[in-house]
């Protein structure tokens, strides 16, 4: 059979985060591993109505529709983008995808030629990584610093090499939760501007902002060489894999021959159920509610990690999103120290998987959005202790 | 920008078929064109109460969930593999995709390397033609007799090539209507069990049987090196894009790493939803209530052709499906027939895109299932003259 798959088959594994998910099903662990929003913040009354009601209305909800989307919806994301950052954008230049993964999967198979490079933040989102590693990149990675990627290694690697596309989280990026300052933005917009590559902004958290001025997009300065992914799955629910990309006319062109083949068009009556549940109810508010919960949860980690804590480890303290990161003094290593903690029934994920290069053997990603203020007190109480005992039994 | 585009951005078209879809939306133009089941038939109510149901118990059912899929309900499926077709199928080795599009898109993803050969039937699926072109093959066509394909040129081809994946559809293809008979299919498994390739046994109308009886899975004699495709959009709804793929335990854990990578999982509240409309209704009742408006359709559409057509316009007679096949004399482009047949607002599919390597010129596939019987009759007769007119105009 080894010999029927295709290259890219080898390439690609499991996500290790996924893997890590399973050993914390057990409802004694204390788990900052995933990437889950609350669940008890679903509205899921509000999309059971609006179920009813666009059925009640049109059998035509559960037909094949069309590769691009729901229209309405689509309408309904151009202007949110006009209301919350002043873009113009049309609709026609918007493709509903299965989640933003599918958008980066749709990305890789219209850019990527074996080979091809591709910057990946250092640490970079696991899902990009995932989703491109199917089409054989070379892989740059940039690192990050505390307001963005370093622009002039950015600068560097596109004077050296014809990089093709550059993936970036700019608010509250995954994993580190740090987010782009808008000189940094700036910046790369001139650096990439005379660039013929494409730059992906990928923005799932953007929304979830709990202090600070939310930030303007790239998309300002850049026009065709810029793609922007957005989701409902942090703002509404993730079950209904319903994310967006938004590009250049030419390119959407080619986004949407690829979906065709890819799986037709996204689920239909999801999307009338979520457009249904977007005009019927203040989605604002909504997420005010959200935002409020998250940003208790991740000031309450915070000042328990500032109580236990030794002082050698290192945090970010994000300003929004669902995550934050963890350095551990040099010599920890963050996978024993996983295997120590899922002894004691509390997970996290350690920070190597996201370095391309290897590296990141001393980080760790805290997940703070689907944790209680009395499970995070206490687990970051028994993560801290563990630390410390490592510390002193470090070789 | 155009540089910046993987080769394979080139090597896939917009379906044809959905463009035609878009000249068919007038309300004035009778389509046999499009692929779409009866929109009438769809649950939408007993669908409503699900969603309501699923909802009220669990807020779960609107987070992030496994790639494999909801475990009842590919429980559900594997059950119904027994019943139907006496076949064990243990439901690990089942992935729930959006449609079975997605199942095709990830048997390419994890087969197709560039140049290698693929069997089509000719005519074959376009679906399956445009997933595939993705990953840049070369189609090997086989011709498809009145049982399936032509068992000794597949012999042939499997001979003078390695042959990495050969996709059919067993029952009531599409675009021909023509089912396999038993005889076949043993054939094409004693030819088939000796080569070291795959068999896509791909299955989106077997459950839509109008007269004769149920025939046997090459799954009974294939093991590893056989997939087998289904899909609710034919049988509950297609706007749920909730289908599966069946193989071995190794190709299992391929597709659902490359699942993973390409868009995390399917919708889960459609699975849920799905799956509680199943357990709570009579499918068979349903099945048998589709089954019994379309063969009423596929009746009235061959016997207006008896009545209408001149004799040299041969058809088929499918006992099932969608679909049926019209062959017109050699000369009679069926382009030049859909040409004329849009100006009296009737549509059809022209079957030249359904052959690989050209061909095809003088025939048209027609959709019987979403026109009701005055439509069909009324259609029939519109097509009837407008062939007996160019066949008298023909140069």
């Amino acid at each position: 059979m080894k010999q029927l798959y295709a290259t890219r088959t080898n390439t690609v594994h499991r996500s290790f985060i996924r893997e890590i998910l399973k050993v914390t099903e057990n409802s004694r662990v204390i788990s900052f591993a995933g990437g889950l929003p609350n669940a008890a913040l679903f509205p899921a009354k509000e999309i059971a109505q609006a179920c009813v009601k666009v059925l009640n209305d049109d059998n035509t909800a559960l037909q094949y529709s069309t590769t691009e989307g729901y229209l309405p919806l689509r309408q309904y994301i151009a202007q949110r983008y006009f209301k919350k950052y002043g873009l113009r954008i049309s609709p026609d230049t918007i493709t509903i995808t299965n989640g933003s993964q599918q958008g980066l999967d749709l990305i890789g198979k219209i850019f990527i030629e074996k080979n091809d490079k591709v910057i990946i933040e250092r640490p970079g989102y696991l899902g990009a990584i995932q989703a491109f590693s199917v089409y054989e990149p070379e892989f740059i990675p940039i690192s990050l610093q505390d307001d963005g990627i370093d622009t002039s290694e950015l600068a560097t690697s596109l004077k050296k090499a014809k990089i093709k596309l550059f993936h970036m989280v700019a608010n509250f990026q995954n994993p580190s939760g740090i987010t782009y300052s808008k000189e940094k933005r700036l910046a790369i917009a001139e650096i990439f501007s005379s660039h013929n590559g494409i730059l992906i902004e990928d923005d799932p958290y953007g929304d979830l902002r709990f202090e600070g001025e939310s930030l303007p997009s790239i998309r300002h300065q850049l026009r065709d060489n810029i793609i922007l992914l957005g989701t409902f799955s942090k703002i509404v629910a993730p079950g209904l894999r319903l994310g967006w990309v938004c590009a250049s006319p030419e390119i959407t062109d080619k986004i949407v021959v690829m979906k065709q083949a890819s799986d037709l068009h996204s689920n239909y009556i999801a999307q009338r159920i979520l457009y249904q549940y977007l005009v019927d109810n203040d989605v604002d508010e909504h997420i005010s509610k959200i935002t409020k919960v998250y940003g208790k949860q991740r000031s309450c980690m915070i000042s328990a990690m500032g109580k236990y804590f030794p002082s050698e480890v290192k945090f970010t303290r994000p300003e929004g999103g669902m995550f934050l990161w963890l350095t551990l003094p040099n010599d920890l290593s963050s996978i024993k120290l996983f295997e120590a903690a899922i002894q004691e029934h509390l997970a996290f994920v350690p920070g190597r998987p996201f370095y391309v290069d290897g590296g990141g053997n001393n980080t760790c990603r805290l997940n703070f959005s689907n944790s209680d203020e009395n499970k995070i007190e206490e687990g970051i109480k028994r993560l801290a202790s563990i630390i410390k005992r490592l510390l002193i039994t470090k070789p």
